[in-house]
């Protein structure tokens, strides 16, 4: 991976920062974050700006240019990809390193007195815009909104916005049409006194309606925005997507009905406007709902005294506690989603011995043998398909240039999973097709034991996920080892991998807490630069547990593994399990009831 | 334990709520927070105003009481207490509990439109004020600085505010000498670019000035603010307690010395009159730094521009972490307090079977063998001696009513702990003077599991104690059970038993991160309502610990137990614990050296 050579965009950038056609006075600094105007993860390449700027293509990370600097800040999954991706006009900012200054910081400490920071307003979520804007100013800087985005000034062959056809989904798939899923919102609306709602994340957009799209790759989303109010249904939407006779029937644009489910169909382009007509009309005391991730554009729309901003929307917690049809979904995707592994697994032993195989071939062929299984829509991230010192980039995808083979030399990581019809799925496993050394098998075997101490943790209703992710390291940390990333991440039912409110990571307080029914990843790792990179994933089910005493009637919570992937038992150094982490992983989920159990108990 | 009768207190409360020689306007509701003008935790008798208007004595709770209602906030560890202490006048505000609304949402959801809400600026913090003061305003309220205190209107016989003579530490306990602190505090100030540091904390001032007092029970503190600025040290306090020699001598204050460390000895109610004319001299730009934690009043004083507000001080931090001199003396002070405990087992194996010990006779027997200890002071928090039902009441406190007498047939409690010129003491031990049953060994081998979890836990140089919470509670989540309170807090060196900034509960995301030095308690427990209390609590110290590998350079850290009180093993259940526990505590701590050992490898 050779760096960007990003001098004269630089360059450009900086005389589009001091440029009077963009700008009434000139920027000191400009701050380009990682996400879109929907504050997706995913992103569409239209909107792939920091990437354009920088070079560095990771899934997270913010970059901030000022008249002599540049600086990039990103987190520990990224920290090796980003430094080989961007150029000596960078500064790489390893977030999480105690000496690492913060944005804000950072910024207080290079820009000269009185400086104006800009920013897209539409791109940056409202909280971060309020963190930051409040330390430039305590510094006696300002932060200012930059109605153009500067980057896209620059950027002469940027593409166009996607607008792909959508996808409806019947009550088999969801298990609740979207009426009722509007009519169960409305009643949070008015639990909590508010007449409007703005729905700004896609995967929120796709999971109200029934609807999936393909703008952004790996995520089943399309560009929308929603404002339901308590009589009306206003989507946001551009193109010609809403002429599909499927598409009009599954909305009954057409049909007779209630006044308050009929969809008023609106530009894209038009939110804004019409939020601020909206509120414009309100009186005194009338609130619109937004999350506190929307855009600082949206959230500015809105007067500060109707605002009623929450760390996370209702829908983003309906939709992360999974109903019976989609917990089925998600089951029947992990069977499919173990078939096609296990067939590239009987593959890889049988062709990488003849040393024809390679990273970019192994993932295709996962791709091959997933695409072959019924309901299968797309892959749900680039695969990570990465082998000896490559694995050690957290978020590693292969490409010609770093291309290795797979060979019976090293390690070998596969983290990948599909979007079908009926579910999403997300899986890891690390193997070796010869004979791992003693120091990788000790390495996995703390690994193995992190991933079942979390599958297995039994804890009580109201438990945040944060509280698990030192289950996940202890046996690490007894040894000095680490991981610099979290441990899990809620998984969406045919929607995105990552998704909010709930997950397992020290660096998660806001998350919400568990709740049966909500789906996780459960995935810590060990990484050694320039060697190695070992993860254990599954993706887990939140249940109901049964204990032998119930303090308080509190009731308590398990994980049960969806994931039905085996893990190499070559891998793992029996003698440090305890007979209880043997029988968990021979009883308590069936991931290795192929060849696991016996080799364990022998 | 019979409740206060308040109806007649809340009738003059609610007329002075609408006297115009107290107010302009009438107020609708007056909040009764916990603490007194600098945060305490422990409060002197003038200042305990929320236990005077209810009843209720523990040392956290909030009280509102509006014109029809009254209502009382308090965490996990005091439900049964406060519950016990209110009477029927008052509803009890379970904190943490899932179905609990918050002071502000309470006030929201009762108050007439337009209410004002008062309470005294001196006793609340301003990050609560801030937080409840917008809660309030956005609902169409407003809250209001009372400067006279409602309670003490009513209060008739409220006591005087102590003014007890000062005791000054020399070297050999301090380390530091307080010229020092002072050179290393304005090195802190100037790396964050303030003038000024006003210090409330009473345990700060006292650690800073190196110098000790009396004022509040249990804590070895004295009422005083100080203000720091680059070349003046004003100290806050009154009555004649400057006129003592010793204390001139240790002050240096008729020495001729560097006009920077000249302290000027100001009157103690003058503090926000100087802060005032303090900021009023203040430049653009210049800066006055002050805990977020600090009363409102104080955080006001400071106008917005000039204020630099952090979590805490940077005295707290440098007192967390204890100097070699003051961890010699923290280890000096346990020795001692060993002795004193064995004396008191010993004396209650051989007294209990004769009926004639009670939890009154027993925490004064306690007393007594420790105050036969060299460098004896006082006792760091009223003895919680509990035996049976009443261990259920976690920080219970006998009172003649309530006191019962040790028996074979139950399970007794003890938590006590001593301050000695050297350091402060806190130790838990659960014992049983007949046989306990199956239920309670396992219940109580859970809470010594979890107690060895924390204790013998290793974790990467930079972690929050927060994220070690878990480890404490698996055990017993594992059968369902849990216990409602943080795992363990900061201890003082011959200062309070509870202190910032490092902790380890589920509740703290604001902790530091533990280093080398700092010291704090690990207690978890299992309570059983009206039946029996548990649990196991040792003071412990962060060491460096040395690992296997040492990934990236990182270090790690781990505790080393200073308390060295023998842990009965009768209550062990010993076929629940691992080899690695067994061993754990056979050779981790030498808290069970006496008989454990034997007992638990055999």
């Amino acid at each position: 991976m050779s760096p960007k050579i990003t001098t004269e965009l630089l360059r450009q950038l900086r005389q589009v920062m001091k440029s009077s056609r963009y700008l009434t006075e000139p920027i000191q600094a400009y701050i380009v974050p990682s996400g879109d105007a929907h504050q997706s993860e995913y992103i569409a390449p239209c909107d792939c700006r920091r990437a354009f700027i920088s070079g560095f293509d990771g899934s997270a990370g913010t970059a901030i240019i000022t008249e002599q600097k540049a600086a990039m800040w990103t987190d520990g999954r990224y920290f090796l990809q980003a430094a080989q991706q961007i150029d000596s006009n960078w500064t790489l900012m390893k977030m999480g390193l105690k000496d690492t200054p913060t944005q804000e910081d950072w910024l207080v400490s290079v820009l000269p007195e009185g400086s104006k920071v800009g920013v897209d307003p539409f791109i940056i979520p409202a909280d971060q815009w309020k963190r930051i804007s409040k330390a430039l100013k305590s510094a006696g800087h300002v932060l200012v909104p930059v109605k153009e985005n500067l980057i896209d000034a620059i950027w002469m062959d940027r593409p166009q916005r996607p607008c792909k056809p959508l996808m409806t989904l019947d009550l088999s798939y969801t298990g609740i049409g979207w009426k009722e899923k509007i009519a169960a919102l409305r009643a949070k609306m008015v639990e909590r006194k508010v007449l409007w709602l703005v729905v700004t994340a896609l995967d929120e957009v796709s999971w109200l309606f029934n609807l999936r799209g393909s703008d952004v790759e790996y995520n089943p989303v399309f560009f929308a925005y929603a404002v339901i109010g308590t009589d009306t249904i206003r989507l946001f939407i551009s193109g010609d997507r809403m002429a599909d006779p499927s598409t009009r029937e599954h909305l009954l644009l057409d049909s007779s009905l209630e006044a308050e489910f009929k969809i008023q169909v609106v530009p894209y382009e038009s939110v804004l406007m019409e939020l601020q007509a909206i509120c414009v009309g309100l009186s005194p005391k009338e609130k619109v709902w937004l999350s506190d991730k929307a855009s600082y554009a949206l959230t500015e729309a809105i007067p500060k005294a109707h605002r009623y901003l929450t760390p996370c929307t209702p829908i983003c917690i309906a939709k992360a506690v999974k109903n019976a049809a989609e917990t089925e979904g998600m089951r029947r995707a992990h069977i499919k989603d173990a078939v096609a592994l296990c067939e590239l697994f009987n593959w890889l032993e049988k062709e990488v011995p003849k040393g024809s195989v390679t990273e970019i071939s192994a993932a295709d062929k996962a791709e091959e043998f997933r695409s072959q299984q019924n309901d299968f829509v797309d892959l749900s991230f680039a695969t990570i398909s990465s082998t000896g010192p490559n694995g050690a980039i957290i978020h590693y995808k292969p490409v010609p240039e770093t291309n290795r083979a797979l060979s019976g030399n090293e390690i070998y990581l596969l983290d990948s999973g599909a979007q079908y019809k009926d579910g999403t799925t997300d899986v890891t496993r690390t193997m070796h097709f010869g004979t791992p050394s003693a120091y990788e098998k000790e390495c996995f075997t703390y690994v193995l034991k992190g991933h079942i101490a979390v599958s297995a943790a039994i804890f009580p209703n109201g438990t945040k996920g944060h509280l698990l992710d030192s289950f996940a390291r202890s046996a690490l940390w007894d040894c000095g080892l680490d991981y610099l990333h979290g441990t899990g991440h809620g998984v969406g039912c045919f929607l995105n991998v990552h998704e909010g409110p709930c997950g397992i990571s020290y660096k998660t307080f806001a998350d919400e807490p568990l709740e049966a029914g909500m789906i996780v990843s459960d995935e810590p790792g060990y990484y050694e630069d320039e060697s190695f990179g070992i993860r254990i994933e599954n993706v887990v089910l939140v249940i109901p547990a049964k204990t032998k005493y119930n303090f308080s009637n509190r009731g308590s919570l398990t994980f049960e593994p969806l994931t039905l992937v085996p893990i190499q038992t070559k891998m793992i150094s029996v003698p440090l399990l305890t007979q209880k982490e043997v029988r968990e992983v021979v009883d308590g989920g069936e991931q290795t009831h192929s060849e696991g159990p016996k080799d364990l108990v022998s």
